[in-house]
């Protein structure tokens, strides 16, 4: 039995994650790829953006562990082997920051940030009447592990906060709604849309002319989640036309975000470069290893990934 | 016995303080100036910016209530009746306000988003490494009606919150020093200082060449006090030597600002015209109408204005 760190983020992230999962589970060798020891002696794979291909060459393979909330990268590798449980890391220290990258966002737009920004260098001088953050009306789409933690913190400072879902949730403090079809209603009352949903086939582009349209005009967007879950061209457009006030984004279709796109020269955009939330590579280990352990007890894995509905 | 009401803000902002105060206190006239009925009536003025030589035209007046915070620009006007008691606001629904505002500045920096604002435009992409809130130091400078809410809110929200008064204060969550001699101390372990001073003698001119340099280099500031709290050149210069990141700033010596003021250019420097925290008519006046009812019960004010110490 042995397990194998595969992760693009370099020698030392790497080598942090070899090593608390090897002080925790003793028993056990611990590589860090492409150094792999037998082949058929590994039976874990901690994985970011695996190379094509690499995880097809462990026969004996009895879990990976995607060291990321996101699993739409992973699905979308036919050679990622399909009958071998998949687990997603859920929150590992990411909730406080995406709380912190939210409420950031939330309240930029709320107090009119993005305004004053442009009003600096034009010479303006144009306080923007006070609005209360109770009669501030914020959306947040998925309110799953991170957004629920964010919709609560965010309706916790005062703001109204409703939350959208697939299947119907509860959360404190928060007005719920599910499904498709109660979307449009959900977006229509929404100033400050926050997004974050995982990227499966039913939110790819879910943000595009048709729901940007849905939304009232001068509303802005957040977007913690996946570049592809926004139609960049729709967005521009909105964007242009007046209907979208502004977009705080952290991710891109494209990753590093290019020189020349036109996000970057946008007045109404303001981007970060994918960091609302980290994983703390301490926090992830707790979870896999306590993963590992009930894997090896033959029982079922918390945050297993539900390949049906891609998340 | 009569009250005046005496604001820049426009007729519509006076004669909403003119009707939430005639409504509460039914047997009192309230005139908006410079209709003033009878001189010798006017027993209360309610005042933002009194023209020079306004409230000595009134020989009756028993109390002058501030429709602000800050009473610098009052007691800088020597016209001002000395011997008849001063109120100010306190909170008057600004302390939310001003959490927002604060709360915003101190993820503007801990979460680098002016660094990522210049890369860009620059085309850059380059993420910051993660700190956690509870390892970013905050120091707030004035921890009175508002400061206190601020810094209670920011050490709810994680970070590790260092809070400096005149006299010694207890701020929940909070560590407070109080006093000139530890001011260098408190500095040097500040890497996001938030100034929430009243402008007085003492503390014109705090932020200064020195007070700067007290900073780690690479400190940053979030100013939603008073213009003069800060000598211009002194900070563009700690600016430019990289001692100061960046700053925040809602207030200005001149405003508003004009329009070729060096701070607009300059690419450390965020501005927001003067809106951190907008006085709420109405709760304002339910605190100046209770304080009316002191003072004719004769009993002492709340809020009242300590001219020695100029707050
Ligand atoms: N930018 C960054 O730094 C960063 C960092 C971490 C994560 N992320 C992104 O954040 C996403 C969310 O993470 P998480 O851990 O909170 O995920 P999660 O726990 O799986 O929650 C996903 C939420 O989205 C909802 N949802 C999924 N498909 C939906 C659909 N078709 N219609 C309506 N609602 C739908 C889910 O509904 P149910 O509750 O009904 O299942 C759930 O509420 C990740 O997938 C990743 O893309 C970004
Ligand atoms: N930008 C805006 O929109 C806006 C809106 C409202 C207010 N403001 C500004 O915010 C300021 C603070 O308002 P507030 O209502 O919180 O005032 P406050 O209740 O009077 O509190 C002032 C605080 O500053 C401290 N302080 C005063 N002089 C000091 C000195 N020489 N050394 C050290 N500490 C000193 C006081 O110490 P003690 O506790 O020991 O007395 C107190 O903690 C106002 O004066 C105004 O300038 C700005």
């Amino acid at each position: 039995m042995s397990i194998v760190v595969i992760t693009p983020e370099g020698a030392e992230a790497a080598a942090e994650y070899a090593r608390h999962t090897a002080t925790a589970l003793p028993d056990m060798d611990v590589h860090v790829w492409p150094e792999t020891g037998p082949l058929e002696d590994v039976t874990y794979a901690l994985v970011w953006q695996p190379p094509a291909g690499v995880l097809g060459t462990f026969p004996n393979l009895r879990g990976i562990f995607n060291l990321g909330a996101g699993v739409d990268g992973i699905l979308r590798d036919p050679t990622v082997p399909a009958d071998v449980p998949l687990m997603r890391l859920a929150d590992a220290g990411m909730g406080p920051q995406m709380v912190e990258y939210c409420l950031y966002g939330v309240l930029h737009f709320h107090r009119a940030m993005d305004l004053y920004r442009r009003d600096q260098t034009a010479g303006a001088w144009e306080p923007r009447p006070f609005v209360a953050a109770e009669d501030r009306r914020v959306g947040v789409l998925g309110i799953g592990t991170l957004g629920a933690q964010v919709a609560q913190a965010i309706a916790g400072f005062g703001f109204k906060v409703m939350g959208w879902s697939r299947s119907a949730r509860q959360v404190e403090g928060v007005t719920t709604v599910a499904g498709r079809d109660i979307l449009p209603r959900f977006l229509g009352r929404t100033e400050i849309l926050v997004n974050l949903l995982p990227l499966t086939d039913e939110t790819r582009g879910i943000l595009n002319a048709e729901t940007l349209a849905a939304l009232p005009a001068g509303a802005c967007i957040v977007n913690a989640a996946r570049g592809a879950h926004i139609v960049e061209a729709d967005l521009l457009a909105a964007l242009d036309a007046g209907q979208i006030r502004g977009a705080l984004l952290d991710a891109f279709e494209v990753e590093p975000l290019p020189a020349d796109h036109p996000y970057r020269a946008h007045p109404g955009i303001a981007i970060t470069p994918h960091i609302a939330a980290q994983t703390l590579r301490l926090e992830a280990c707790r979870q896999i290893v306590a993963n590992i352990k009930l894997l090896e007890a033959g029982r079922q894995p918390q945050n297993r990934v539900d390949r049906g509905s891609g998340y």
